[in-house]
């Protein structure tokens, strides 16, 4: 035995993000505490979280002993898992650890919040294992859908973690790199102490497709095309331009880039090597208008029809390069993250009416996803052969079903957690419980604000969203505590400019009664509230709606 | 030749609502100013429409001659095409046509509006003909995701026209209406004039699953179910809750209704005969608590994830009759509707986390839709054999690739129309064409106001609930223009309690700096615009937010 199995000394496994929500990864692994971090992402905001801007982690546990924290790790450079890093490293400059792409898009973010020199990020290459305190990590490489992803072999004295974020297992990969599948054998060759597992695509029967088919499907679409190709994708999914840029070279077409981030990430990733082609493929979108039409490719931000982006301006007509022409061939190699939906599906339906060919995931595939489907999840099981099991990454059905999975394929009951943000786990060679809980919270962003947004300001908007906002304003002077004159009365959001004068005059007629018309004096603090109700009471009867209803009485 | 190709002849095919989007179905038929309109429904509210409760048709092109319109023939009895009959009918109180379920839908929304005495609504079987004008309307009929569903032949003096409704080919359905193929098919001999065809599902290949599929997999679930059996479905898919009461007697159980909307169907369903049962299987939700865990189903509402319906509270544990317990199964039989994606993501989340097996579309067969695929939609064009083609219902990319088909099946493309909204297409036996545009808006229903929420009232909300509002109110001395005291300060949505208190201070400074301060009078109407911006600015400098900035001043 290695072990001792007293509190003090056993693994403490503790999501502080990323479990029953999509987004926002962050996974503490802590021994006699000294903790490392495993990513540090951000979420989107829903449809309640209004004018969030993101949403991260709650950094309070850190907070209680800033020296607990020794190193952040991360898997991979998308948003939910490098996202919220800024938040954390300014509060905690730890040294940070991951492979070469994943830096460079780090250290824009780095940048962004004037942390570069004061944050040291090392590259670590898969296979090269970072002593921390009582763990060795140690980097393997998967597939995913974006360069360079890696997992992590977590050693520690009870034994090896398998930490595999986001993955899948794609055997013809278009940019060479396989989930090593090998490594993981020789772990699970004794079996490891604990597996934590992409749980995305859990409820996915089968196998996710190969980006071999997409690299296929896109091909044929750029091949055949007559007119102008243009293409939007993530733009962190270099694979996919990649894609674009051989079918450029067999097709003899140019490629011109537009969108910020897509022109950002290509320079990179061309920059490191993570895009070949030669160089006259690629060329200013300010070139384009000379171009000829059948030897033209755009690839493009905005598959997620954010509203700013190339597509949805090329798609609203707004864009300062690019206009639908017939003949046009639009491919969206993306699909619609959850919430996204209705946006994504705005864009599609413009383009079609500008006249555009629009291909897209669910009439081609030219999208496939980055995350393993069932079958894919029984191949890690079967060859890491955990003692526990941790479903991660995944809304709380996805992390309910890989665990019947994990117990469908034998695993104990007693021996698979589906964890909570928050729930600290205990893990020993012997033992595994969840014993305690910490904070984990939803930190919003609003601006410069962090954390300063609650569910009183979020109530707020929802009401102002629904119905508006009505105001009344009356002067009282003080020593008659008569009203000085008529009340002003705003609205904003609630009825429309027609049928504003009659509503406004009853409001003021209500107050003129209640405060002042019989020319008798009043209290009106004591008929402050009265008032407010007596008014959404009118406004509702005349219109049932309920605005936000503000009255002020001024002393003069 | 029947025709003379005067225009006033013609045959006018005028959507006021129903392409482009998903709802807010309404058809045009008209010759010589005669007019009937096929389905009058509604569309549920986007993201961007703030606080609107449903958006129907436009009337103002039956305005313009309130004699044009005739009569109103209803497809089905869904929302979408159901939805707005009231609010046509309380300003055109023409007959109605329609099934015998659809009636009694109908019926409960004219009682709403207190129009059940104004308005004549007649039942009509399938193969019956309705003379009206020119027009000769024959039902024909057609399998949906709810009884009684009906098409439309619409014989004119140019030639047939054929009107789909919502349809799908199943040739095992559950409630035994199939699509008549045959009777298209004789119509088809000669050619249609005009084939309107439903969309909804053009971009989906092959066939849609038969209901039978979905019947065998909800009779698997109840049998195997050691636990209760709770079930959601859309209240008028009546055939999903007939295979529930069917498997309750093959087992033995007993189903319990909750939720308002399906009581009230199940319970008209089993009025008009929809719904077969003996007396003992349907039992009161009140009953419930003293039944045998293993005997027990319930059928209940919220399948969209709807905030008060019966499986959310439920979900949340806070429905009165209803917790989950360990052993419970509940079946989604149903899809989310673009747009709701997330709540019914919530919902299923919640019900795992408190403890229940739940069974949806996305890893079972217990739903499939009730529209025509690609393949189904290859065999009306075939049989009905239109000389034109309009599809309907759908968004644009879906009526786009309706008429990509067509093409593909050999129909010119001159001869395929797709329209927007508010399109005037004239048919006649030799011709067609797209001759003028009529008014087509969304038209806002928002509590009692319909109309009255325009574009100013929906980007007013949009940016209250981004960042909610400031009001500053001052009260100014008419005689020295001097402010009597110093401003009061109040926020919605826009910052938190913590923060308030310096911001506040920092605008009464502005105000007091910008008018007062100095002692010197100043002339406020002037300042008011600047005293707007600068507050706008300190607060953007301090927060990077806009909030909606209100300065109020009063002249005392």
């Amino acid at each position: 035995m290695t072990t001792s199995s007293t509190p003090q000394e056993a693994l403490r496994v503790i999501p502080l993000g990323g479990l029953g929500d999509i987004g926002r990864n962050m996974m503490l692994y802590e021994i006699d505490n000294q903790a490392i971090a495993v990513d540090c992402g951000l979420m989107f905001p829903d449809d309640e979280h209004l004018g969030v801007d993101i949403i991260i982690p709650d950094f309070s546990y850190l907070r209680e002993d800033p020296s607990r924290l020794q190193a952040l790790f991360i898997t991979h450079g998308h948003e939910d898992h490098i996202g919220a890093a800024a938040f954390l490293l300014r509060e905690f400059p730890v040294p940070v650890f991951c492979t070469k792409l994943t830096r460079g898009l780090l250290q824009v973010k780095l940048r962004d919040h004037n942390l570069q020199d004061k944050v040291e990020v090392r590259v670590v290459e898969p296979g090269q294992t970072i002593n921390i305190g009582p763990f060795g990590v140690e980097f393997f490489s998967v597939s995913h859908s974006i360069p360079d992803s890696a997992g992590m072999i977590i050693h520690t004295p009870h034994g090896p973690v398998v930490h595999t974020g986001d993955f899948k297992i794609d055997h013809t990969p278009v940019m060479g790199q396989h989930t090593d599948l090998t490594r993981l054998a020789e772990i699970g060759r004794d079996g490891a102490l604990l597996l934590c597992a992409d749980s995305t695509y859990a409820e996915v029967e089968g196998y996710t497709p190969s980006e071999q088919r997409v690299a296929e499907r896109i091909d044929a679409a750029i091949g055949k095309a007559d007119g102008r190709v243009i293409m939007t994708t993530f733009a962190s999914l270099i694979s996919r331009v990649q894609m674009v840029l051989d079918a450029a070279v067999k097709y003899d077409k140019r490629v011109f880039v537009t969108g910020r981030s897509m022109v950002n990430n290509v320079q990179m990733a061309r920059d490191l090597g993570y895009l070949t082609a030669p160089d006259q493929v690629l060329m200013s979108i300010r070139e384009m208008r000379d171009h000829p039409t059948n030897r033209t490719i755009v690839i493009c931000t905005g598959s997620q029809g954010e509203p700013n982006a190339a597509l949805t301006r090329i798609a609203q007509g707004s864009h300062q390069h690019v206009n639908i022409q017939d003949g046009d061939t639009v491919i969206l190699s993306s699909n619609p993250v959850p919430g996204n939906e209705k946006s994504v599906s705005r864009n599609i339906n413009l383009l079609f009416e500008a006249g555009a060919n629009v291909i897209y995931n669910r009439i081609d595939d030219v999208h496939v996803r980055g995350h393993a489907a069932r079958e894919e999840l029984k191949i890690i099981h079967r060859i890491v052969r955990p003692k526990n099991f941790v479903p991660i990454h995944g809304e709380y059905r996805h992390l309910a079903l890989h665990s019947q999975l994990a117990i469908q394929l034998g695993l104990e009951p007693a021996h698979t957690f589906v964890l909570e943000d928050g729930d600290v786990l205990e893990v020993t060679a012997d033992d595994a419980d969840i014993i305690d809980e910490v904070p984990s919270n939803y930190i919003y962003v609003d601006g410069l604000g962090v954390g300063d947004i609650d569910h009183i300001v979020l109530r707020d908007r929802a009401h102002l969203a629904t119905d508006g906002m009505f105001v009344i304003v009356a002067a009282v002077d003080r020593h008659t505590q008569k009203l000085t004159g008529p009340p002003e009365v705003m609205s904003h959001g609630f009825i429309g400019l027609d049928d504003e004068d009659e509503i406004f005059e009853g409001a003021r007629q209500i107050v003129l009664k209640m405060l002042g018309a019989d020319e008798k004096s009043v209290n009106w603090r004591e008929l402050h509230e009265n008032l407010k109700d007596e008014i959404a009471r009118y406004l509702y009867n005349q219109t049932h709606r309920r605005p936000l209803v503000l009255p002020v009485m001024l002393e003069v």
